[in-house]
């Protein structure tokens, strides 16, 4: 499948030559021929919320800052009302700190849950599914003809993935065009950056669908679901409790989408099946979304 | 490719019947038409060293004693002189609790760090990295005839991925021998599914290969490495750390083995060519590694 040359519709694309992204390894293949491999960085980051340590996540390390805020936003963090003073990366640390003007709810909430149990990871998920119960999604109509437009676009633009392979890619786009590609080691940051570029910019999630390469986990919906988007289309699978949560919150869920195929799993009625199946060009196994030999 | 219908020589193989860890779930393909799909499980577990709460991992449910315990280890939470007094689970609490004879040295390191930093997750990070340091792991002869016929029978072994897709297979082997396969929603999980059996059942990890289904990051090579277990082989793709961790503490790295294909990122010297790559069967397309429709 041959690659598009101009991502010019994108507002930010993948910059698979950018440096520290990839590094070249060496090793050798079955028949012990050395190869040279382009492989993909993977960068620890730990993220603050004023003084507070929240969390160290793996990354390539691009979009740090989007990165950090997209993570406090989607786990409920950082609300509506948290005025945000500054976001500062420092490169040598491996660390941003995400600073507000007062100090947020979350940090009182993890100082008083931390000594009685310890750790915030369980109460990171507990906020999760709390700030979820006031999310209500716009009943955005799909066209199953830019659903196709879509993923033919997005699986022939220039990414890291084709490039190296072994990184989810996570898209943000409106009707047929895809806007905002970004991708990562972890499946999440990469949803997280695209929720911290959002944030940054204003931008509306109301008209929004977010394409994913990654599995339908619950996690991922909720991600979905506090960003505001009201439809989540992926390439791959999904788990049974994340396809509940799609349908109890109306969030249109589509997975397995390869090539001609696809399933429905929530929002069937919001669907207009406006492409002819049949018509649409089956997914040649060597569409090269796998890691390339230098 | 025709499954197996022996798994007589697994000590503990998938059991995709088993209730509770996949449920059924309707969605229409992309002719409109109901489908009828089996659908993993996803629940949350969150685990307690003693009385202090850890973390909340998202799991299919299967051998919760054994996540917690692997977790723990692999963590370095839990170390060589900790005497285990239990491991409880209560299912509808979705609890475990590991109980040791005495306090452990983590439990106090992270009420210090706690005090200062709120949250568990750095901390647990830069234990691993610490926990690394100690190991030194035995130099296996690795032979590729045996990762051939482990992989042959591995992806034809009866698994809930073969069944319902959107989950990642670890499986600890011995020779051309696969003893133990644990699914998991979270690569991670299935790995110390195989930690927490190992570690209850005292087995030696000497002349143990671990082969995943997942990519190679450093998380996992380096959950291998504190597992003591000398190679790791993968289906998937590598980061570069991944691979330069594995270069340093002397574990033999095989990436993205699919049919007749390999890639060896360290440990070249420990393995013995003994197969002729061009009379290995190359994998089929539809070889069914993806959900299957019920």
């Amino acid at each position: 499948m041959a690659r598009i040359n101009d991502t010019s519709g994108y507002l930010i694309a993948p910059d698979p030559a950018r440096k520290r992204l990839t590094r070249a390894v060496q090793g050798t293949d079955q028949n012990g021929d050395p190869i040279d491999l382009r492989v993909v960085e993977e960068r620890p980051l730990t993220i603050y919320l004023n003084s507070q340590e929240i969390v160290t996540a793996m990354t390539i390390g691009d979009y740090p800052e989007y990165l950090a805020l997209g993570f406090l936003r989607n786990q409920g963090m950082l609300r509506d009302d948290d005025v945000l003073q500054g976001v500062d990366y420092d490169e040598e640390l491996e660390v941003v700190v995400v600073r507000t003007a007062k100090q947020t709810d979350h940090e009182e909430k993890l100082k008083k849950k931390t000594r009685t149990s310890g750790c915030a990871v369980g109460t990171v998920f507990g906020d999760m599914m709390e700030g979820l119960a006031g999310v209500t999604l716009p009943g955005l109509a799909v066209r199953t003809s830019d659903l196709y437009t879509l993923a033919a676009t997005i699986n022939r633009t220039p990414s890291l993935y084709l490039e190296a392979g072994a990184i989810h890619g996570t898209v943000l786009c409106q009707g047929d065009r895809p806007l905002v590609y970004m991708e990562d080691v972890g499946r999440h940051n990469a949803v997280d950056k695209i929720a911290g570029w959002m944030l940054s910019e204003g931008v509306s999630p109301d008209d929004k669908i977010l394409y994913t390469t990654g599995r339908l986990t619950s996690e991922m919906v909720i991600k979905t679901a506090m960003m505001g988007i009201p439809a989540l289309a992926s390439r791959s699978g999904f788990t049974a409790w994340g396809v509940e949560i799609a349908q109890d919150i109306g969030l249109t869920l589509i997975g397995r989408m390869k090539g001609q195929r696809f399933v429905c799993l929530a929002g069937e009625d919001r669907l207009i099946r406006d492409a002819d199946p049949a018509k649409v060009a089956d997914e040649p196994r060597k569409m090269g979304r796998k890691g390339a030999v230098l």
